[in-house]
């Protein structure tokens, strides 16, 4: 198997034991994620050096393994203050540009899009499970690191003169605040689109006053006033927070083996099909083998636990597949007894409303993978309820229509609300745009629907019998991976993300395509552009011709 | 001056009897624009033969012209059908693949905003003019062909065994659909997405029966009912579109003469700034000078189309333009008289409600140019209302504080509705999105402003006195045009456009960023890439990591 290029396979699973850049520390409800960044801890050994406290993927693994575990394992966390270490002056200079400039593209978009997703889970995890992410400045922020700051709920930079948040992408790179940063200073923080663009020119950026007056910030403290001031104001958002009852649930390591064909979690397997050149790789999620138990092992959590792994490692470590053929197995009834036991405990415990909102991003990180999905709902397939949302998820549905009408879809309230796309509106809603009243008929089904029926209902893309199914499915996926995989990529954005548009799907769709395209430019990478020439003494040149 | 490419300069000013490549005929209230491409009469001449019907910037001039003057010359026209020549088998292949093949990048992305453009305006002219565009496909439509008619209201396809709309550029050149096509199958025809992912992927697409079903067409008819059915399905449509009333308006060529820095028309100035090398335009508007009359020379027309037709000029034939410094010059009150002439008669004569809806399209013109935009409010300038709206639509506003505050701007009703961006909301309710109330002080505002308090509400950038003026101005242009153009158009493009989303904004926002990566790529472009490959008998070869 292996992966497709010169640098390291990645591992995303991590533990704060191991953690080489950041110290998670607690105090009663606040805890505090202090980025201390070790500058020989990089992905690629002896390659680049972590200068300022900037980041690469490795801190960035790191950042979203505490954010999941504060969610799991510290519930009496109500306030997490994002800071940089004593006295520093700088908070953090943003993604290591070494690293930028020597990584493949689609390893940078990749880079970019977790980082994205990470960034967008802080702000997951303030508007839904009562821990607000803020932003303690006592250094400079600049780049990655304001970007950061703005995902958090609140920013607070300390006014001593020096420190600045600051954008300086445009004029030091020649690129653009890639991770989310354009946009959440329009759509997030209302800032004036004339500030915004005065702001994101000026590569030394505001100061504590002039970020407070144009909405850059929410508070500003002298350096006298900062522990005292940051710290009551810590407290106050803390007093306007819930308590949450019942204990943590520690996050074990997932298990996962190697096996011939790729590699096997409990619940999840991934499979390489050498036939396609290991191009197509095959993942199929099985449903639970014993009873829902309040802790890491429960089906609901582990088996999205999996799927979450072993869709980083496919984007990341496999550079060269195209297609995802996304099967399920199992016990319908099964299935949906734990999806009920998650529902029904939603408000009396806060864990299985993490289970929840844990499945509900692992649904968006496959709309967000950028390979083909084609959901494969063959003969003892298991696409019921919540595992139904993994074939709204694909691109297409393939169903095999067994004789005696056996295999079988089913919907349930699942699809109905608790996994809303990016967008914000469910995928069901999303695949009917100009037929609602199939969106409603589908949402009013009851029990479970045979593959005619499901194709008429336009739940799947086609139903094919026996004569059809293999040669169909077969020629489907060949042709897929034929094609040019930058043409499919931009296609596959285009066409799932229909509908509502949020903060969330313009850092994506937008802000994303158009950092690609600069990333691409010789005006950035080429011999003498601004991302190589960057720390040259020397100015980069560029083309001047306006696209 | 020159133009700064290999090509020869483009003139975007053309009428009926200078066609090679449309041919619009009359029968009552129902036009019939016929696309007969001449082969040998691409753009540059000698370079590409324009086969099977497809199509350059040449062509799209010409169409962009027609459907300008059915809105002015010919207000008796209700229906336009968009038809190829009797009996051919292809209406329309899409955009030359030499052309593109051989064409600049910056000049591809060009060509791609000034189609899709003037495609808007075929739904703009449908939505407001009572214009309904129809295409009426006796022959196959392909990709630009197809996304042409996706853009008219409804598309018919003769039912012949044959004749098949598709949308080839994925599987065939490794783009996408980037004349809106893409966009438009689940924006505007709401079509399911996993359809619009085989359609996307199926080069030779679907002939009439499945493309009905699956709503991708409108209506087909046989051979032998094709006239018939769409005779009388026009007649439908023209029957429930009101009469208008009062003569044709007919739209003379513009004067446009060479001056020493630039050129000028009667209105508009366009001056170079040679101490930037050339890569500074200033663009001047000046107000009437008599009173509005019912003809094309009216200021509010005569003005506004010289605008467009500069915009044009220095997008296509400047691409080396980084920056454009928009200036007004005039009577304030005669600038809001002329406004409130237009104003006035909106209702009673359809020709003022044209003039005001070239405006619009005018203004939306400027917000789409990948140029920085600054407004100079410099002393003696004169933005009232209609004229505010150029400032709105700058990424910044200087203002110039005298000492008298005889310099003011001022708003009009022109800046609470009439001239809505893409988005759908005005450029005023766009400028202020985290703080309404700004909005509405501004709309409620009688009376001129001076440069300090329309910096306080929030109206213009920077109120400048006469101490810092002239080098503030002077450093923000010099800097602005030594920073990386890319970087730039990507800021711009994302910093603009907040608020609202609409398929509009989505295709200029999202797809083209998308196709503008894709145009970038080995993939596409590369010695082996699908688009340098089109037409020889070989395969592409791709780089498969998905990104």
């Amino acid at each position: 198997m292996g992966h497709d290029f010169a640098y390291p396979p990645v591992d995303f699973e991590t533990r704060p034991d191991r953690y080489r850049h950041w110290k998670l520390s607690f105090d009663g409800p606040v805890a505090t994620l202090c980025m201390d960044i070790d500058p020989d801890g990089g992905l690629w050994p002896g390659k680049y050096e972590l200068k300022l406290n900037s980041y690469d993927l490795g801190v960035d693994i790191e950042l979203a393994d505490a954010t999941q575990r504060l969610r799991f394992e510290h519930p009496e966390v109500k306030v997490v203050l994002v800071t940089g270490p004593k006295d520093a002056k700088v908070f953090c200079a943003g993604a290591n540009i070494k690293m930028l400039g020597m990584a493949p593209h689609a390893f940078k978009v990749n880079f970019c899009k977790f980082t994205n997703e990470t960034r967008v889970n802080l702000e997951d995890a303030a508007a839904h499970s009562g821990q607000t992410y803020v932003a303690a400045l006592s250094g400079t922020a600049s780049g990655g690191g304001y970007e950061l700051a703005l995902a958090c709920k609140e920013i607070w930079l300390i006014e001593d003169g020096n420190a600045a948040v600051s954008l300086p992408e445009v004029p030091l790179l020649g690129v653009l605040p890639g991770t989310g940063g354009l946009t959440r200073i329009t759509d997030k923080r209302k800032i004036r689109r004339d500030m915004a663009d005065v702001f994101c020119t000026k590569a030394e950026g505001f100061r504590a006053k002039e970020a407070l007056k144009h909405a850059f910030i929410d508070r500003a403290w002298s350096r006298s006033q900062w522990e005292s001031g940051s710290a009551a104001r810590a407290q106050e958002i803390a007093a306007a927070t819930p308590d949450k009852t019942g204990p943590g649930v520690p996050l074990p390591a997932l298990e996962r083996r190697e096996t011939e064909t790729g590699w096997a979690y409990r619940y999840v397997t991934v499979d390489f099909d050498r036939a396609n050149a290991d191009r197509v790789v095959t993942l199929t999620l099985s449903g639970p083998t014993s009873a829902p138990v309040r802790d890491a092992s429960t089906w609901s959590l582990q088996a999205f636990r999996e799927l979450d792994d072993a869709l980083l490692r496919i984007r990341v470590n496999h550079l060269a597949v195209g297609v995802i053929l996304v099967r399920t197995r199992g016990d319908a009834e099964a299935i949906l007894a734990h999806e009920a036991h998650v529902s029904d405990n939603l408000t009396s415990d806060w864990f299985w409303k993490e289970v929840q909102l844990f499945q509900a991003r692992t649904l968006r990180r496959l709309d967000n993978t950028a390979k083909t999905l084609f959901a494969i709902l063959d003969e003892g397939s298991a696409f019921v309820g919540t595992l139904f949302e993994l074939a709204l998820a694909c691109d297409r549905q393939y169903m095999f229509a067994d004789e005696d009408g056996d295999n079988r879809i089913r919907l349930s309230p699942a699809n109905d609300g608790p996994f809303p796309m990016a967008s914000g509106i469910t995928r069901l809603a999303a695949r009917f745009p100009g037929t609602p009243e199939l969106h409603t008929a589908a949402v009013a089904h009851k029990g479970s629907i045979d593959a005619e029926k499901a194709e008429k209902l336009g739940l799947v893309t086609a139903s094919l019998d026996d004569i059809d199914w293999e040669d169909e499915v077969r020629i489907a996926v060949e042709e897929r991976v034929s094609l040019s995989p930058d043409a499919l990529t931009g296609m596959e954005q285009n066409l799932r993300f229909g509908g509502a548009e949020t903060c969330e799907t313009r850092i994506y769709g937008r802000l994303s395509a158009w950092q690609n395209w600069i990333f691409q430019r010789p005006n950035a990478v080429g011999e003498r552009g601004a991302l190589t020439m960057y720390g040259d003494p020397e100015r980069p040149i560029f083309d001047y011709n306006r696209t």
